[in-house]
């Protein structure tokens, strides 16, 4: 009996600025991680979000940022420990206001862009970021990305639950790590590409890279970017198609 | 058997800039009421701020704002009820977090400088500032001018147990408004005018007024402007002689 | 012979978020009035727009606003008049810098948004904004609303030449109010109802109000809104036919 | 005959936040380095610091920072070369629309912070930098690390002036690093030393760094740091020394 969680990242329109369907995408995914405010969202994008998933039923997760509204949070700054620990407790904490408010809890964080990126490879953010974690609820579940094992056990030392994420709509290099944005085909627009991808993930533990190659990865959630240019025909293809083969849809 | 909350603002550091001492001030104050980022207060001074509270054991509110660093919150914006509400929760979540973070709770909200000042007279804003916290939890409570009776219907409406606050260093007109801070002699900076003030108040429920007329007033709690010329003096000279007259310091 | 100017804001995406088409815009409008970044625009949406225009022949004007990025520059906020004076030139400065990276200057100033709108209609708003302008230069044109006698008076009196705008694609109200943005009608979606509100106005002087009455206007320049559902296909249509009917365009 | 430029960093106070004593430094220095709004200052700040500065006769110059309120520009970030070209000139701009107002320009520029220091050692952001002040205006001089020939080269090729800075109050390193702040005796605090410091400089071209060794430098200008905690004393006593031994205090 196979079972994954699908979720994406959410609330990302800004005052006047409008970014993805969350309405829409919210019908597919079991699990959704919402910006809090640094990278994008602000508090009335929150709490319409928040209000948005709980009206159906999905799971609510931070998705706290570096500081960097300007950048999309997508810009490497060099931030201490301390302020790292301290920023994602504030989004945290930001977030699950709108949750409390609507009668529920945060099940997990999904640090978002270039936070989440070093945190995969930097040993002191990916720490301090389990470390914030873990010091507002031991009961919060930490995404990590599948193949950064110091990222997995980071989360695990700070005594999380930690859900291993890949991606439904990128390409995979033979070592793992995700082939460049910039690169033709990094992102993958048909939704076929996206879903062969995922069945031979929750089926047989793999990836195909994109030299061929078979790489070996065992993932708890699976990641859909709701600004991808397919983003929704992709979600709804991955929620009728996974179902159908027998695989449980549901959060961590 | 009298009893009296002593409260201050804290918190109000920023990046490099300080802002009053707030070790030294939690020495005196039975509550302490914590900027949110929004016009003054940054991650990491939210950290230590709480930190410091938690050690000497005095209560935890949040103090949120209209989004206005610049202005440090005094100035007048034109914002919807649900741009202040969402603003409200997202400012005590971001607060609590550091609370959950040390193990312990808030236990009341004060808004800040013209959010306040606005919800004293604006029934909508009230409204709204109410709505937020009740909705955050009904447990906390929520600091309202003791001269603003629609401040505090608004509170209890929303089925929050509301403080009424009262001013230790801030001259009174006759009408219970305060004496514009642009006046002479607006701001106390005697130590001894402070205790006066307050005593009468505590031991009679009254405010003599700068015409000399004498005003009821009941109240919870008394403020103590942390960055006033004699703050720190003000608060030690309360702290000891309200104690030395039997009056109990106890936050709500 | 008639002439108008052909104005619309631009330079309004902001990092990752993108806000009208302002490539093809520039292919209809004589002027062009730059966000500054403190409603909307960052210094590299500024460089890009600013050579743009510059490429087009476009002439180049400033279009501050409130600093508040999060409601476009859209509510209002209660400033002193040094403040609007420093917020004003500070934003007319940061948009000329890239104007002089270009080789040409500014040719003029539209206020923003809430900015604007105030300015229509209190005197002390409306001196600081002429006043920051005429500060930066005397040759700078300061574009006021055309049923805003103490604007324009105020521009006049700073020794600044005015435009007087009027609105291609909005109803009237028969005071020379624009109707209100959230009742139906008050915006146009068809170009031929702009081209004719516009021909009325170059030609006859006059703007017909929703209620059928006739209002006496004298506009120097027309503003399209770049966010409109149909301001390309307005923009498009006003170029062509106006041209067409031996009115020309160009910049004030 | 010896010439020496003596500047300082100003206008860093931010809204309610006060840093430095600007009045009392302009004194003392002979240009200033004036905070942009993305470091330090905001507009009404720097609308009064140019002021005081055209009124004590010291020559203006942008002190441009990545946009980092709460960090104080110290702190890295990684930002693509048209993005520091963008917001060097967005800062340059803005402040010298201020000197326009006072009926004067600016004559140099130096960055702030992390970006002067990265300028200091990485070529691309030197160019950067350089590029936007030439951009900018030919006639501006650039401020250089008078340690980093790669700074300096990069102003000389953008066609700039530039202006070798060397510091009179933090010791140095053999190598003509700064010795680091967090090290005793990093930061002079003795008038003395900053005198003694600063006269080999100009009569010897000379530098006795903190191994007792001696480094060859040549410098057009020397900073105070406005927020040492001996900043004005030093400045006084550089003022009346330098003059006394014959030097020349001027602005390049």
């Amino acid at each position: 009996m196979s079972k994954i969680d699908l979720n994406c990242d959410m609330g990302e329109s800004f005052g006047n600025y409008k970014l993805g369907d969350d309405a829409e995408m919210l019908n597919y995914v079991t699990s959704a991680n919402i910006a809090c405010g640094f990278h994008a969202g602000d508090p009335v994008v929150m709490a319409q979000t928040v209000a948005l998933a709980v009206a159906k039923g999905v799971t609510l997760g931070a998705h706290p940022s570096y500081p960097d509204l300007q950048g999309f949070g997508r810009r490497k700054m060099e931030l201490s420990s301390d302020e790292i620990e301290a920023l994602v407790l504030y989004q945290i904490g930001a977030l699950a206001a709108f949750a409390h408010a609507c009668g529920t809890e945060l099940t997990h964080v999904k640090a978002h862009g270039m936070l989440y990126n070093t945190a995969a490879i930097e040993p002191p953010v990916a720490k301090a970021l389990a470390h914030a974690i873990a010091r507002y609820s031991q009961g919060l579940t930490m995404v990590c990305l599948a193949t950064s094992p110091l990222m997995i056990e980071a989360g695990q030392k700070a005594g999380l639950r930690v859900a291993r994420e890949a991606f439904a709509d990128r390409a995979y290099n033979a070592d793992g790590t995700l082939v460049n944005r910039k690169q033709p085909g990094s992102l993958f627009t048909e939704p076929r590409q996206a879903l062969e991808q995922v069945l031979r993930l929750v089926k047989q533990g793999e990836i195909r890279a994109v030299d061929g190659s078979t790489l070996k990865l065992a993932a708890d959630t699976v990641c859909i970017h709701g600004d991808g240019p397919a983003a929704l025909p992709i979600a709804r293809t991955l929620r009728q198609q996974l179902t159908q083969e027998g695989i449980t849809l549901s959060p961590y």
